[in-house]
């Protein structure tokens, strides 16, 4: 793990990006003497990790009391992008604009990406927790589906919040029976590209014990910014 | 409006019993020399106001530096319990037994029960907003059919946290539209009394704008104690 860059920001947090091999991240610290948790935080979507709400989100989780890593997702962000992943994208857009179902499409465009993410993560996860200061047990926070593959594969994830989740494979919907770890679920009431129900099922189906849903009113990005906070409380109670 | 009786508690709270006319409540206060909103606390479903839940939430609420207020139901704790009264209660434990719908006996039953009830917390609004160290605007929480009409029809309650809300008369699911202070909507994912379509279409149906659902796993006194402590940060947000 090499650092390229390291900032201190205003709220006293450090924002260093690094490359994990090949693989570019970030990762937020706060100012604090004692060992804090980690928090991983993925997306998918396209989105670059440097994305402005991602970035806000995690310098406050940061500022909060967590180490938060971010890396980008094969494809997205600085990562080369294949005309096979803009193929899929091309055929998600058309048949969600068509009313077409999309199932095949996200079975063929997400489960790979799943599972080329997974080792990422993993070897992240490895990396971060390696430095000094950053201790586990480990929060997941964001990407369902990858979030999914990594809290059952994964022993040191000891609490997931996942967003929105209507963009999970089939194979992945049937594996959250077997996620055991406590859950926040996170969902935006009228998100036009995550039909509500399938959102429901898949919190219905999560295996854990302890699982809370949050809804709100709006799109997929009207996400109010207290369930950041909410998120953040969250995790205080499974990683102290 | 009489105080019969005042102690002051562990954790700095006092708990004072009260009576306004006939009808008997309890204010619970925080130590504050500043003035501290109203929440108003109310339950149905048989519960006395002294219900061991419904007090440890109360004071929690209180030591978080709210007024609380409660008084009983028409029928409800201390007060007189009409034939007709328990003849509804039996009907309606008769008809789930049986899975038998229960729309018909929930309007004869809960419609005027509410009906009765407004006027009784409106009253007990004006005495407690009369007392020094209690200010607007007011929170509601609890009971969802009583909240519905509460919170359209007095303009003094800015914000509204709901529980369950499966056994809503007709007439107030239509009310719902109406409603639009911000709300908080709790509701248990397994609550064998209150199914949970119907909860998930009435919350749906509240015309505010900015509303909020959290479903736990779990029956319906199951809910988890940090639901209580993110009830008193939502009325923070709206009440301050």
């Amino acid at each position: 793990m090499q650092f390229t860059s390291a900032h201190r920001l205003d709220d006293g947090v450090v924002e260093r990006d690094f490359t994990l091999g090949d693989l570019p991240g970030t990762l937020w610290t706060p100012e604090s003497a004692a060992p804090v948790p980690l928090v991983l935080m993925a997306h998918n979507g396209g989105l670059h990790r440097r994305e402005g709400r991602l970035v806000a989100r995690a310098r406050q989780s940061a500022a909060y009391g967590y180490a938060v890593a971010a890396i980008d997702a094969p494809g997205h962000g600085e990562r080369p992008r294949s005309a096979a992943d803009d193929q899929h994208r091309a055929d998600l857009r058309r048949a969600l604009k068509a009313g077409e179902p999309v199932d095949g499409i996200i079975d063929a465009f997400i489960l790979p990406l799943v599972e080329r993410a997974v080792p990422e993560w993993r070897a992240t996860l490895d990396a971060v927790l390696a430095l000094p200061g950053i201790e586990g047990p480990v929060g997941y926070s964001g990407w369902a589906a990858l979030g999914i593959r990594l809290a059952v594969a994964e022993p040191r994830i000891a609490a997931a919040g996942f967003f929105a989740g209507g963009f999970v494979p089939g194979a992945l919907r049937e594996e959250a029976r077997r996620v055991s770890v406590p859950l926040l679920f996170l969902l935006q009431w009228d998100d036009e590209g995550n039909p509500r129900q399938r959102a429901l099922d898949l919190f219905d189906a999560f295996g854990s014990k302890e699982k809370t849903l949050h809804a709100n009113l709006g799109g997929h990005a009207g996400t109010p910014w207290f369930e950041v906070d909410d998120g953040d409380r969250f995790f205080r109670r499974h990683l102290r």
